[in-house]
């Protein structure tokens, strides 16, 4: 896969500059108490991550000239429900994983039912976040919680992963894995760029536009993950489950090298949806060839 | 205990002219189709149920004159959040309860991993409902999808079940019992009856009261729920668990004859903070008696 245009320089930038700014964030989303609920809350949240979502949503917010405090509410909002998804995804009754970012599971560390509640306790909080942002427009916040809670429910996270756990790994059609990995995995991508161009008063037009950007940087970024799965062990990857056998998977459908050009093509494509909206699209372009070139 | 002054019939006519709406309202927040998450959504969501919280909600509501579809919305939303918290204090590393409402448990029915995405896609499901009311005044979605939200997370649901799993039967202290059944049960009671009040556009002094009477309401409903779990059997409750032992009763721990007097003062509290409120409050009282006396 051959890097972008000007990919590199504009999206380590924005990284840079707001990465620290999202971590505050999310550490002030769950004040430190010695609950263990909230100490499983707090380690779901803020263990290692590449903050890929929160990124997207300050991104697309920035092309509008969002105001960060906002966009920094909309980034907090999605990783708390990203995070939350993956403690879920984890358990023994999903994918059975011991190892996510190369730490114990939450529930490995927690026990099931706290690694439970604390995921669920996260998805609440982070539709207070939107809902009581005094940084969002009030007539924008209704529409973000509405927007959120569809990506994470039966239409979004929720329905891809019991699609995903019902499907034949074997025998998917790619078509099937597509539609798992638009919910699973896409829709919360979706909803972090609209999140945050809705923040950033985005015309509809320009929320179409970052909505297809989302939509394929969502199927690449998981096709990368499903090759990372398959070439990598979890010393890189940081993960081990014990179900994955069960999961419907990109590379071991496709093999490797038809994977690997189709995220490429779907990454020039993400490129492509936001090149009218010029130059300030530069570190969406950046981000969506960074995702694609990355080891773990 | 005796019956409160005017009982039964004002919440009698309330109870049979909203009971179907409700129902209603309900079936039509999950559309039927074949997906097992779908059918494990309904089939959490539109078991047979009490409906208590939907109808503390609307009765608070009319209070005000709040219009009919806002306040099922608001019943639908509260009531899809209390069917998920059933399911999942129902999983085996929770209560481990496998009977419900005298139907098998959900994760009985559909296994857990679906019983936990039906209950995550439910409550995600409360919050499009709520956000994207148009009933609802705009300005009243934020503050009602922020106060639900709290109501459910480590606050309140999710706070008192952590609570909950982790105290120590025999020994919890009667403050305890309370501060974990204020946040398991009483929370989801006062946002029931603030939703009402709040989409009925009350004044903050009238929030505050009925704020007051779910209080005491709530701590009531769930003593008499440990009366009846202490006394009768599953056949009367329709529930049965193995893992019952480790929850903190108020029966078990003040005796039957003293939570019973508890209840009965709650209850008549509950009253006394919607008198001020006038002859249309007569509804709420009659219900707050009704729960009291309820025999399963």
């Amino acid at each position: 896969m051959t890097a972008g245009p000007g990919a590199g320089s504009s999206f380590e930038k924005l990284s840079k500059k707001y990465l620290g700014a999202v971590e505050a964030r999310l550490s002030r989303a769950i004040p430190a108490d010695d609950s263990s609920l909230s100490r499983a809350m707090r380690a779901a949240l803020l263990s290692p991550g590449k903050r890929a979502r929160a990124l997207v949503a300050i991104a697309c917010g920035l092309l509008f000239r969002g105001p960060e405090e906002a966009l920094l509410d909309v980034a907090a909002a999605v990783e708390a429900v990203h995070a939350a998804s993956l403690a879920l995804d984890d358990l023994p009754s999903m994918d059975d994983a011991t190892l996510r970012r190369g730490e114990p599971a939450l529930h490995v560390r927690f026990g099931q039912a706290t690694a439970i509640l604390a995921a669920v306790a996260l998805v609440n909080r982070a539709f207070e976040i939107l809902a009581g942002s005094r940084s969002i427009p009030a007539g924008a916040r209704g529409r973000l919680v509405a927007e959120l809670a569809r990506a994470v429910g039966e239409a979004g996270c929720c329905g891809g992963q019991q699609a995903d756990l019902e499907s034949d790994p074997a025998g998917a059609a790619l078509e099937d894995l597509e539609s798992i990995h638009a919910r699973k995995t896409g829709a919360l991508f979706v909803a972090a760029a609209r999140g945050g161009a809705i923040a950033g008063r985005a015309s509809e037009e320009e929320i179409e536009a970052v909505t297809r950007y989302a939509k394929n940087l969502g199927l690449a970024f998981q096709i990368v993950d499903d090759l990372l799965e398959e070439e990598g062990d979890s010393s890189s990857t940081g993960k081990k489950a014990h179900g994955e056998g069960h999961r419907a998977n990109f590379a071991r459908i496709l093999g490797a090298a038809t994977a690997r050009a189709i995220a490429g093509e779907l990454t020039e494509a993400a490129a492509r949806c936001v090149a009218q909206l010029g130059r300030r699209a530069a570190p969406l372009t950046d981000l969506a060839y960074k995702l694609a070139q990355r080891r773990s």
